[in-house]
């Protein structure tokens, strides 16, 4: 466009040699209509194209999500990839939105961090071409590597932990719907039960949202049946925190009058008091392990198995007994 | 380099129209050696270029800060702006990374959370010519436009309220540092004695990290002082929780045997037992004037005056009296 050679765009952008001030106008100028950005800082050079990664990941939800970016960051950075972070709302089409955008800013590679992986995201991740791994839920796409833990064992064992404690009215909150959260939570509640051949009580299984708010709710509806439980199993610390809030407003005490456990042993379950006993695994390193499988994909490699557990356990603090 | 014109790349690509199997082989090999990656959801022809504000900000530091992106991404979204957020460790080294990797994604202009503008940053900005906004801080320079609330104010206040009620003790837990959080609140808490004409303190001001741990350590070093305060002000919620699990851990009450304020009116100042007086602002409304003014920039109009406060005022609870 301003009829020049190529080294002497580059003199002109680097100021590395003197150039013909009506030459150093015109290319200023090209530079300007083509919005050609030159890279002033050298790095994008040495580096070659972009090594990029993208997390698609819901905005505020949790803590535990936070700690999937620290591990997939870790990772991403040892193999030499940047990232950057899409802020969903949580909906499919604010999703669908950023694998799109990613698309056109050419991540060799994203991480998605939903709930429930729907058919217009399989659509999308085929159409793109563009490699995924999902964190925090178990893919039903052998072509989609995932990282999470075991659900079902998990609150299985919880359960399973109050009822050696010798309870036997053990309520839920359980998060809505059949995602890891919601339903296999809810799954291990029910087998653990059924083992210990303790009839379930549908009346005290109540659905919440994942607000703490949300949780005081569902409490409210479990206190408001004909008889009370002695304990409640939440699908989240932040029900549990809810749970434990709606307790102490009513002038009950926990674990005195009611025992709570929670999940994910987030930053709260520690800082509330009582301290919130919950079921303990490392969303760190649920994005580590995230990380390195997409790394594998992008170059080219098979993940085997296509789905993985991290560890988990039961962390026991105050608010049980 | 396939030898053939655009539009047959186009039904190669798009699949639109038969091609001849020869053809299309070298359309394909073409588009995989020159990494070329066709835009398959046709979104970015429509949009013309990228429309990318970038977000740089410290990693899983607290919700305010979270508030910050929620209010960005309203307006940008709005003004048909596409969020990309990078995720920093807090360090400068890490924040220049961004501003560098932001500037080879082409964005149009970023806002910049972070703690304090350093030569360095300034530099990075003027380097790249991206218009950049400042949100959480005061800008000492005038082409970079900034956001946040009058702290120093809003500080004094809260310790006036103490005042107020009664305290002459009063002590505060305040963040390192120079920054808004460190400096500026601690100087509406000097200048609120001063002016009730009580003799400052200095060992019961006692420099704190952000965790809730770190409040807590704070506190017990106040509270091992040869005499006690009867009221602790806080330079955020976390710091103050920390301070309150202190004081319940060693048998004490909140408020009856000492009274405690926090600032920034996060979720936890709801969530905790008794609930936290605390100073109220709206991070969202940060975000949302931050994005306003980079739109501003990146048309190319001027942002006066060159930094906004957002309202605040002390959102009293239960933990004081």
């Amino acid at each position: 466009m301003a009829d020049v050679s190529i080294s002497t765009v580059s003199r002109v952008v680097n100021n590395s040699k003197p150039v013909n001030e009506d030459v150093r106008k015109r290319v200023m100028e090209a530079i300007k209509q083509t919005k050609y950005r030159p890279d002033v800082l050298g790095e994008a050079e040495t580096r070659g194209n972009t090594h990029l990664i993208g997390i698609i990941i819901p905005h505020n939800s949790n803590t535990v999500l936070d700690d999937f970016s620290i591990g997939i960051r870790n990772i991403a950075e040892l193999y030499g990839y940047d990232i950057i972070v899409g802020l969903t709302d949580g909906t499919v089409e604010s999703e669908l939105h950023y694998f799109n955008l990613f698309h056109e800013l050419r991540t060799l590679g994203n991480i998605f961090v939903g709930s429930v992986l729907e058919k217009e995201h399989t659509e999308m991740i085929h159409k793109t071409g563009t490699p995924c791994v999902l964190a925090g839920q178990q893919s039903p796409n052998s072509a989609i590597p995932s990282v999470h833990l075991d659900n079902v064992t998990a609150s299985y064992e919880a359960v399973t932990y109050l009822i050696q404690r010798g309870h036997r009215q053990i309520a839920m909150i359980r998060a809505s719907g059949e995602s890891a959260v919601g339903g296999d939570r809810y799954q291990g509640y029910r087998q653990a039960l059924e083992d210990a051949q303790i009839p379930p009580r549908e009346e005290w299984v109540v659905e919440s949202g994942f607000s703490v708010e949300d949780g005081s709710t569902a409490m409210r509806k479990i206190m408001e049946r004909a008889s009370r439980p002695t304990a409640v199993f939440c699908s989240t610390d932040w029900m549990a925190v809810g749970a434990m809030n709606y307790l102490h407003d009513i002038g009950l005490r926990v674990p005195e009058d009611i025992s709570v456990i929670g999940f994910d042993n987030s930053f709260m379950a520690s800082i509330v008091r009582p301290n919130l006993t919950s079921v303990e695994y490392s969303g760190t390193e649920i994005g580590m392990t995230a990380a390195r499988h997409l790394i594998k994909l992008i170059k080219g490699e098979t993940v085997t198995p296509h789905h993985s557990n991290v560890a988990h356990y039961l962390m026991v603090r105050e608010s049980t007994e």
